[in-house]
C-alpha cells in the first residue's frame, strides 16, 4: 500500500490488531490469485489499484464526502435502491462480507448454522475490522432472507440500521408494499441526507446508475466471445467492485475495459485459447474477497463467461425506465425495476429459471455449476428446480455448496474437473 | 387399532408398505411415553383413542365429510385462518409434519440442511404415508419462512397448493398487506368450499374456535398450580390434537380435562410431587410425533409447565375479538388476531419476550429450554435475544437444536438434567 492509513482506521474505531492479520491475509491472495493470470486486460490495472486502497483510498473518500456533510449508507443487497441515495448525494456502498476470517467473531453471539455471508457481515462489525461498516451513517437492511431479517435486529443494537421490507410474492399486493416502503425509504434518506429528492436528481442519479449497469453489462456480455477476452475472475472484480467504488469513476473504468475487450475480440485475443470449455455459475453472491469457485475453475482448464448471481447479471439486466417524467412515474420506475429481479426470496420465482437458459445460451456456456452458500435456504431450495431444469435441457450441471473456508477446495477442485471433462468430451 | 382401515388407506394412495412401518413404530412410542404416566387424568382417555385411531377413524370422518360435499383443508401454521375455513364448512387440518421418518424420502429433493419439519411433511406426501395430506383438497402454505416459502414451490407441483404471504413488519404496509391477504383467501376458499362466508356463519366459526382456544387455555393455565395436576407431554398432546380433532368435540373433551384438573388442584393433587423442578419449553413449534424434549424434561426429575410456542402459548393467547358487527368489522378483527402473533418471522418480535416472560413468571416455571428445530433460522437468531433477556431476568436457561432422530437424546437428557440441577439448587 502506497500510504499509511492507520492514523484514519485508529480514528474510526478499527481493531487495529485483527484489522492487520485481515489485510495481511488478504494481499498475498490477491496477488497469488489474480496479478498472476496471463494476458490480462491493461485496463484492469485500475481495478487492481482499487483493491490495493480497498481500505484506505477509497475510505479516505468516503470520509472526506463526510466531511463535507454527505452521507455514506451501507447496503448488503440488490434491493436497497442506490438511485435514491445518488440522488440526494449520498454515497451508497457495499459493507464487508465475503471473509471467513470475522465468521468466528459472529458466531460468538450467532448460530453456526447460518449463511458465511450473514456471519461474516456480522463478525466484520462486532470485531470492527471494517471500515466501511464504520464510516456508514445507516446500514440498509432488507427482508430477503430469514437470516439477514433476523441478524438486522442484532446488527439494529451496535449500528444504526434501517430496514426495508421486500415482499415474498410479486402480485399487486407485494407490489404495493414495496412501492409504501420506497416511499418511506426516500422519507428516511431525506432526513439522513438533509437532501430532497427531486425530479432533477433522481432523474440524474437514475441516468448515473444505468450507466453504471450499462458498463457492467458491456463487459459481462463481451465474455460470451470465443476466446474470452477477460477472466471470469477478473469480470467477478469488477462486478464486486462496482457496489463500492465512486459510480461515476467506475463506469469510466469499466468501460475502458470494454473497450479493450472489443478491440481483443476483433483480433480474435482471449486470456485462454479459443475452445476452452465454458462454464456459467448460478447461485448467490459472491462478495470481496470470495474468488473460490472461480479461482477452481479457471485453473481447472475451464472459463466462467456467465454469473446468474446478485454479483452479476440479476444486477445489470435491466436499466430503470429513463422515460418517466414525473417524479411519481420515477417512482414507480423504480419499483417496477426492482420487482423485477429474479430473486429466491420471491415465490415463485420461476422466471430466475428464464434467465438462466438465456444467460447460458448467450454466453455459450457448456455447463452450470450451482452454488450457494452453506445453509441458504431460499437458493438450496430452488436448486432442486435449477436441477429439473438442466436435466430436461441437457444441461450438464453440478451443484455445489460452500462457504468461505477453504477446507473444500480440494472437494470443490474434484467435482469440477469432472464437469469441465464431461464438458469437453 | 379397532378396525381394519387398509381399503381406505388403498383408496386414498398410500403407499401401505412404507405407512405400516411407520405405524408399527408409532404405536409402541405411545404406549412407552404416554400410557405409563402415573395418575394421569382419566379424561385423557378421549385422547389416547384419538390417537389410536389417527390414521384410521379421523381420515374415515373427513372422508364422510367430502362424501357430503364438504372440504378439507390442509395448513403447518397457525397464520391460516382457521375460522374461514370453518364458517364455509371445510374442515381445516394440521398435516404430518413431525417424523423423522419421512425425512429421508424428502431429502432425495431437498437440501439436507434444512428444517425438519418441512423436511418431514415433504417426506410425507412424497412418499404417500400421511392419509391427511391425501385427503387434504388444498394445502394453504405461509411464506412464514424461507424454508416454507420455498417447499411450497415443489409441493405445488404435486399437490394443490394455496400460499398466503405473512408480511415480515408488522406496521400498516403489512398489517395493508394481510388484509388483502385474507380477502384473497376467502375468496380461494368460496371456491373451493362452494359456499359463501355470511356474517352469521363467520361469527359461528369465530365462536366455535375461539370456544377451542379459551378450553386449551384453561387446561394449559390449570398446569400453573404446584403440584401440576398434569403432565406436560399430555398438555402438550392435547395442544397438538387440537389441530386436525373436529372443533366442538375437540372443545367439550378439552374442557373435560379441566374440569377434571379443577377438582385435583381443589383437592392439592397432581402427577408429580409438589415441588417439583418446573420448566418452560420455548421456540419452535412440535408436530405429532415430536414429544422429545417434554419426554426428555418429565423422565429427568422435572415438569413442563408451559409452551411458548405454536403448539402452545401462541395459539390460544388471544381469542378473536366477538363483538364486531359488519362482515368487514369481523374482517378487521381476524387481520388484528393474527398480527398479534408474535411469531420470529417478523421483524423486529420484540413482544415475544413479553410473552416469555408473562409465561415464566405466571406458570411459575424455574428455567427455560430454548428449543429449537435444527435449521430454524428466525428462531436460532432470535435465540440471542432470549439468552440476553435469561441473563438480565437471572433465568436459567439451556438452548437446544434439536431434530427428529433419536441421535442427541443422552446428550439433551445431559443437559436438562444440568437444567434441573440447577433450578433445584
Amino acid at each position: 500500500m502506497a500510504e499509511d492509513w492507520t492514523q484514519m482506521w485508529k480514528e474510526l474505531g478499527l481493531e487495529l490488531g485483527n484489522h492487520d492479520k485481515l489485510m495481511a491475509a488478504l494481499g498475498p491472495l490477491y496477488l497469488e490469485w489474480f496479478a498472476d493470470q496471463p494476458n490480462r486486460p491493461e485496463a484492469m490495472r485500475y481495478f487492481d489499484f482499487v483493491i490495493s486502497e480497498v481500505h484506505g483510498l477509497r475510505i479516505k473518500e468516503l470520509l472526506d464526502h463526510k466531511e463535507k456533510g454527505g452521507a455514506v449508507v451501507g447496503t448488503f443487497c440488490l434491493f436497497v435502491p442506490e438511485e435514491v441515495v445518488v440522488a440526494l448525494d449520498g454515497v451508497a456502498v457495499g459493507l464487508c462480507a465475503g471473509a471467513d476470517f470475522s465468521v468466528p467473531i459472529a458466531e460468538a453471539e450467532l448460530p453456526r448454522n447460518l449463511c458465511p455471508l450473514i456471519k461474516s457481515f456480522y463478525g466484520f462489525k462486532l470485531g470492527k475490522i471494517c471500515p466501511y461498516f464504520e464510516s456508514a451513517d445507516v446500514v440498509v437492511g432488507e427482508t430477503t432472507c430469514d437470516g439477514k431479517k433476523k441478524v438486522y435486529e442484532h446488527l439494529g443494537k451496535i449500528h444504526p440500521v434501517y430496514v426495508m421490507e421486500v415482499p415474498n410474492k410479486k402480485g399487486p399486493a407485494g407490489r404495493e408494499l414495496w412501492r409504501t416502503e420506497l416511499e418511506n425509504f426516500i422519507a428516511a434518506m431525506e432526513e439522513i441526507t438533509g437532501n430532497r429528492l427531486t425530479e432533477d436528481n433522481l432523474r440524474a442519479a437514475v441516468k448515473k446508475v444505468n450507466d453504471k449497469r450499462r458498463a457492467i453489462r458491456r463487459v459481462h456480455e463481451l465474455r460470451w466471445n470465443d476466446p474470452a477476452p477477460i477472466s471470469g475472475k477478473d469480470a467477478l472484480l469488477i462486478m464486486q467492485i462496482s457496489f463500492y467504488d465512486d459510480v461515476e469513476r467506475f463506469t469510466r473504468k469499466a468501460d475502458e475495459v470494454a473497450d479493450e475487450l472489443e478491440k481483443r475480440v476483433a483480433a480474435g485475443e482471449g486470456v485462454f485459447p479459443a475452445g476452452t470449455p465454458r462454464l456459467m455459475v448460478s447461485g448467490t453472491p459472491m462478495a470481496i474477497p470470495n474468488w473460490k469457485i472461480h479461482h477452481v475453475v479457471e485453473t481447472s482448464g475451464a472459463a466462467v463467461v456467465a454469473e446468474e448471481m446478485c454479483t452479476g447479471f440479476r444486477y445489470f439486466k435491466n436499466t430503470v425506465n429513463e422515460d418517466a417524467k414525473t417524479l411519481d412515474e420515477m417512482k414507480e420506475a423504480l419499483v417496477d425495476h426492482y420487482m423485477d429481479i429474479n430473486c429466491a426470496c420471491f415465490t415463485p420465482n420461476e422466471a430466475r429459471l428464464d434467465d438462466i437458459e438465456y444467460l447460458y445460451k448467450s454466453s455459450g456456456a457448456q455447463g452450470i455449476i450451482h452454488a450457494t452458500l452453506s445453509f441458504c435456504t431460499p437458493y438450496l431450495v430452488e436448486q432442486g428446480s435449477v436441477k429439473k431444469f438442466a436435466a430436461e435441457h441437457d444441461v450438464p450441471l453440478v451443484a455445489v455448496e460452500t462457504d468461505y473456508s477453504e477446507g473444500d477446495v480440494g472437494q470443490l477442485k474434484t467435482r469440477v474437473e469432472a464437469l469441465v471433462e464431461q464438458v469437453s468430451s
